[in-house]
This record gives C-alpha cells, sequence and structure tokens, in this order.
C-alpha cells in the first residue's frame, strides 16, 4: 500500500503520518486550504512532509468555504469555548467537510497513481461528527469503489478509527513525532488558546495518555473545568 | 422536496431544471468552475437559472481540477473526436468528479437547507463512466446518510437515471426548454464543434428523439460517422 494522508497539521493525522511512513506505506500527504483561522496547521503539514521527505499538495477550496456556513471560516461566528464533545462543538464544522476532502483526495489518489487514500479518524470523534465513525468510512469506501469500478482501485485506510486520541499520542511519543511541530487549536492566534474544543481534547488527551505535554497554552488549566463540565452534563 | 440541482448548462441537466420547476420541486442550481474548456455551459446554466427565478451558486473549483489531471482543464490534452461511449472518452474526465461534485452540493444544501441534490445521470452515461451508474447513485445516497446522521436528511435524486439522452430530449421538447441556450461541446469555440463526445451525443439524441436540432454544428455530419463506426466496433 501507498497512500494518500489527508493531513491537517494536528497531532492525530501527523502522528498517521509517522506511523505510515514507518511502515513505507506513506506515498505523499494532501491538505486543504478551506478559509480557517487557524492557518498555522497548514505550516505543520508542510513541515511534516518536509521531514518524511514526501510531496505535499495544498488544495484551495476556499471558495467552497466561502459557500458552506462554518464557524472554521474567515466569514464564520466566533469560536466556541468548551469540551469537544459538546453540542456546541458542531458549529465549528464545514457541512459534510470529510466527505469533500476524501472526494477530492480519492481523485488526487486516481491521479497519482496512488493505492489508498489514509485519515485520521479516531473514537474521540465519533461522539459528535457522524463524518468520522465507522459506518461512514465503510459506505465512503463502498461508494468510491462503485465510483471508479475499471478505472482505478483505491482504498480508504483509517487505523486509528477505533483508537482513542489518547492511544494516538501514546503511539506518537513512540514513533518521536514533534510534538511542537503539530497544531490543533481552532482560534488562529500565536499560541494555542487552550480553551477552544480542539486545544480541551488535545490537553486531556496527553493527561490520559500520561505523557507530559510540551504546548504553550495561554489558558493551561481551562481544560480540567471543561472536562469536568462535559462529565456533570453526561451523568 | 426541494432539490438543489448540479447543473452543467447542458441538455440534461437544464431539462432536469425545467422537470423539476414544472413540479415545484426546484430549490436552486449549483454549478463547479473547474477551469473547464468550455466556460459556455456556465453561461447557459446562469441563463436557466435567471428563466427559472431560483438562485445559482456557482462555486470555483479551479485548484482541485488543476491537481487532477483532466483532458477538460485548460492545462489537459486535446479532446478527443469520436463517439461518447468510446473508451477514449475516458481522457475527458477528471478522475472522481461527481463524488467530489456531489458531495460539495450535499453541503451545500445543508447551508441552505434544501432537502435533496438532483443530478442528471442517466443511461447513456453507463457505459463508460462508472460515477454516473445506479450503483454509484445507491452507494453514494448511503454514504450521506452515514455523513449526515442526526444532522441533516438530504436525498440524491437523478430521475433520468434509467432512461436514455433521447428520452431526455423529448422530455425537454415538452417542457419547451430553449435549446438554443444549453451547451454541451467539450471544446470552448463559438459554436458547438460536431466531432467531440459530447457534440456527437447530442446530435444522436435529437435525431433518435425524432426532434429538429437547432444547434449550429461546426462538422454537423461527422456524428453519423462516429455513430458507425462505434456500432462496428460494439459488434
Amino acid at each position: 500500500m501507498r497512500a494518500l494522508l489527508l493531513t491537517s497539521g494536528g497531532i492525530d493525522s501527523v502522528t498517521l503520518a509517522y506511523h505510515l511512513a514507518e511502515k513505507q506505506k506513506l506515498h505523499g500527504l494532501v491538505s486543504f486550504d478551506y478559509g480557517q483561522k487557524h492557518r498555522k496547521e497548514l505550516d505543520c503539514a508542510r513541515q511534516c512532509a518536509c521531514r518524511l521527505g514526501v510531496p505535499h499538495d495544498i488544495i484551495n477550496i476556499t471558495d467552497i468555504g466561502g459557500h458552506l456556513t462554518s464557524a472554521l471560516t474567515n466569514a464564520g461566528p466566533e469560536i466556541p469555548d468548551g469540551h469537544y464533545a459538546e453540542e456546541t462543538m458542531r458549529s465549528t464544522v464545514v457541512p459534510n467537510r470529510n466527505a469533500i476532502m476524501l472526494s477530492v483526495a480519492f481523485g488526487l489518489a486516481v491521479a497519482k497513481g496512488a493505492d489508498a487514500v489514509a485519515a485520521a479518524f479516531h473514537g474521540g470523534d465519533h461522539f459528535i461528527y457522524p463524518d468520522c465513525r465507522p459506518a461512514f468510512v465503510d459506505f465512503f469506501e463502498h461508494m468510491e469503489r462503485a465510483a471508479l469500478d475499471g478505472m482505478a482501485d483505491v482504498k480508504l485506510h483509517a487505523p486509528f478509527l477505533r483508537r482513542t486520541k489518547a492511544d494516538i499520542v501514546r503511539e506518537a511519543a513512540r514513533l518521536k513525532v514533534p510534538f511542537a511541530d503539530t497544531w490543533s487549536c481552532y482560534k488562529g492566534g500565536q499560541t494555542h488558546c487552550g480553551r477552544c474544543g480542539t486545544c480541551v481534547e488535545r490537553r486531556e488527551a496527553f493527561h490520559l495518555a500520561a505523557i507530559a505535554d510540551p504546548t504553550s497554552y495561554d489558558d493551561p488549566d481551562y481544560w480540567m473545568q471543561a472536562v469536568a463540565e462535559h462529565r456533570i452534563k453526561g451523568q
């Protein structure tokens, strides 16, 4: 397998890049510029590709982003604070985002002769985002088999699908992923805010993995409050 | 049902626009600017939306087109002459094109509150293009049901899926679709070339429907030769 990896520049996808590179299964990286507030993630994806010595395509889909409503786009509302698994986090999603990015990645895989598209979906995403769940991944692969029937054979590879983000942090530590060159924060500041959904999720995952988090946060302690509030709501 | 219709500006999608408008099922049109040589089709789509009094989104995905190889893009090779159902016509396809456009259209449908995406796939497309076949349409709808689970319910409506292009021309005549304001040619000239796959298909469909073709072609008779050659190969 030689996989084209969807890479946001966050811990999950950068870790999957290192994981695939170790197995010599990494064809290249593909990232999307969709007008996100946090452009630092694209720099992190580029650094990852450079370090691993693979090609990196950044595809500009800002006009799609502009047509779809989202708190992630420049024109969108404020990014909410809180736990990643809260209902409010849905406002941070471009509708149908994963189907759009995967479809483009499958097209690029055909054009480049890669035989798989890899994505770092993981168990922690399942609560809120239906397009990160095993059912979606299965149906997407079936759909692509029909779409490319007789033209190409491209698999969808999602090895973290049933693992937690803490598992990914542990795998990252094993692979010596440079955490400082991964970016999670949705808010686009100079440092991670520590309050948005992905910052809280990142901080919590390091804690659960019992691995020191080298990230500098503007508000390093907020995550505990968000996790506590989320647990109380869940009871 | 209020459907957002994928509209290229060709006969098939413009006829479907009129067909849905007649039933008061048309929410709006969406078209894609992917760097195609035949930009006239976008003008035809715009005219169709104006005439039917519905909104029209043109989404710029030229950077995707630039990354994917295709004879349809400005940077691509020459457009081949011949019958639409010939193997050579595959070179005119952006890999995974329909999955990409449908995925974006589903995102836009969610953003706009439409409850269906409509597409003018028809039986004549099935020979060459796997991503126009009933199996693809079924899997795509299943995939989207999983992708949007709990967030939105958007159907994929393809009423011409098991009809021929000649059937569509007959339906267009019934609906009084202004044929002069539809565009099929891949080559981007001032008039239809009459030699590329879609021109041959268009000319043949009018012939089979026994309806006078008001289109002006640079080479109005080539289609008969292409059809005859295709039939001989098929024997």
